[in-house]
């Protein structure tokens, strides 16, 4: 089955290495937005037939959900044998579990909906806290891509000496394998929280990695606390200048600033979401998925 | 069937007034934004075997969506017996055709997805122009209130001597009844479009109502563009600065501003979007129709 790559607005670089990757082309669309604030959208390709994958980070999902939709029901409308959803950075993984009375599982509402109108998913490392697996939420085939040997692999051919350093003890094994692929030591930091931002840390044990490159490495960098004081710590141990790597450059407002002027010597992301960081491409990775996925259909 | 009603963030004064006239309690709910852009939101009061009447004016829609579709399903996983949207404004109802290949129906699609969360809906004159009633997009039960008959006495009460005014022969149907209950006479205008942008309009014989205050009335008032063109014409022809009266008070980017500096006398709108010109109220209406749509449940 033929197959064609549509970016939403945004996913333009990412659309084209993955449409490289797996030898197709790219779908051509018109998107812009009416006075009221409505979005409009024209399909120019012709999609008859085909196997439609359409790219569509998720930060800041609200604004994306209605055009991605409208987007997927006019491809199907056009003949599009089916659509599959490549979401590098996943929305609404949090809230999967109800903490407070009068919360809703938006996991599941938002899982539901995208499974409404899409036919496949395809994401990087979602945030699967208490739920294992996305098909307790998702009813269309998902797959999941670990971004964590790519991430070894920038480690080994760009760090010499590496020392890596996890944010906590629930991402301890993900951080070893990392460390394992890397050849390198890990540490895992030991976190006390104080409310709701108010985070302790202590980093045990650092002063047999003084020669080390210390590489703190997390899932998302969102607000950056943890990345922050964990650097003061380190530079307060007379260690050098830690390069920072996370899998999704979400940066909650000025976090890229203040990790910069907080010491870091290098922050490095994936490019799930794009931004200037992005320096680890996972492009082959989704798409030797979309080959394996899209197989089956 | 107790009934409750919660304001979508923007909507509170809209709830306070609608709450008010069915004597309803407000229902209290925070919403919040997660770093990465997911909106969290919690029910704070009691929605148990209660009708739940969502207010969301929908200008500006795509960010709005997810909210309200979460804050649907919270309600009835808290064990709400029925939402119905209030949606003064209704979005999406434009796109009820394929003008051009490679464009989907996107009224139908948003209809399809609201239809699967709200129990029913009430909005006031939506953009109706090729289907004829919202039940040919919505499968849930809806009603649509016109403003027609609030804009009359508007008029009645506070110009005097008004001539009416209507933007297009489409038009004519709504402004005749609109002047036939304000005891006023009406013209309507006479457009030529050529090309997008640019619509020339002609005022044709409005010599016989140099002593009245013209009164331009619209649905909806977006870039303004006709209503600006036409003030031109009937301060050339010598008339009383108009007044320019529209329901839904949408005003793209600048137009407010630039309705007002071309020698608008006023400008009035139903409070079916929030606007500092929103002065003819529209809540008592809303409130019959909830009851009505609710009794039947």
């Amino acid at each position: 089955m033929k197959k064609i790559v549509f970016a939403l607005p945004g996913n333009e670089k990412m659309a084209l290495q993955v449409a490289g990757h797996i030898n197709a082309d790219i779908g051509e669309a018109v998107f812009r937005k009416f006075p009221d604030g409505e979005s409009y959208l024209r399909i120019i390709s012709d999609v008859k037939d085909k196997c439609v994958v359409l790219i569509c980070t998720l930060h800041d999902p609200d604004e994306k959900l209605l055009p991605l939709y409208f987007l997927s029901q006019t491809a199907k409308s056009l003949g599009a044998c089916c659509t599959c959803l490549v979401a590098p950075y996943l929305a609404y993984m949090r809230q999967d579990k109800v903490f407070n009375p009068g919360e809703g599982l938006t996991s599941s509402y938002f899982g539901h909906l995208v499974s409404s109108f899409a036919d496949s998913l395809i994401t990087i490392d979602p945030h699967l806290h208490r739920i294992s697996t996305l098909s307790s939420i998702y009813t269309i085939p998902s797959d999941v891509i670990h971004a964590s040997d790519a991430i070894s692999v920038w480690i080994k051919n760009n760090i010499p000496k590496p020392v890596l350093i996890g944010p906590d003890s629930e991402s301890e094994q993900w951080v070893s394998e990392v460390a394992k692929n890397a050849n390198a030591p890990f540490i895992v930091l030991e976190k006390t929280r104080h409310g709701d931002k108010n985070v302790e840390v202590s980093v045990p044990r650092v002063d047999k990695y003084i020669a080390h490159t210390p590489v703190l490495v997390d899932d998302i960098i969102s607000s950056a606390r943890t990345m922050i004081e964990t650097i003061r710590h380190l530079l307060k141990a007379e260690m050098k200048a830690p390069v920072c790597i996370g899998i999704h450059a979400v940066f909650s407002k000025s976090a890229f600033q203040d990790l910069l002027s907080s010491g870091a010597a290098q922050v490095i992301t994936c490019n799930t979401i794009p931004h200037e960081t992005n320096q680890i491409d996972l492009s082959s990775l989704i798409a030797e998925r979309i080959n394996k996925i899209m197989k089956h259909r």
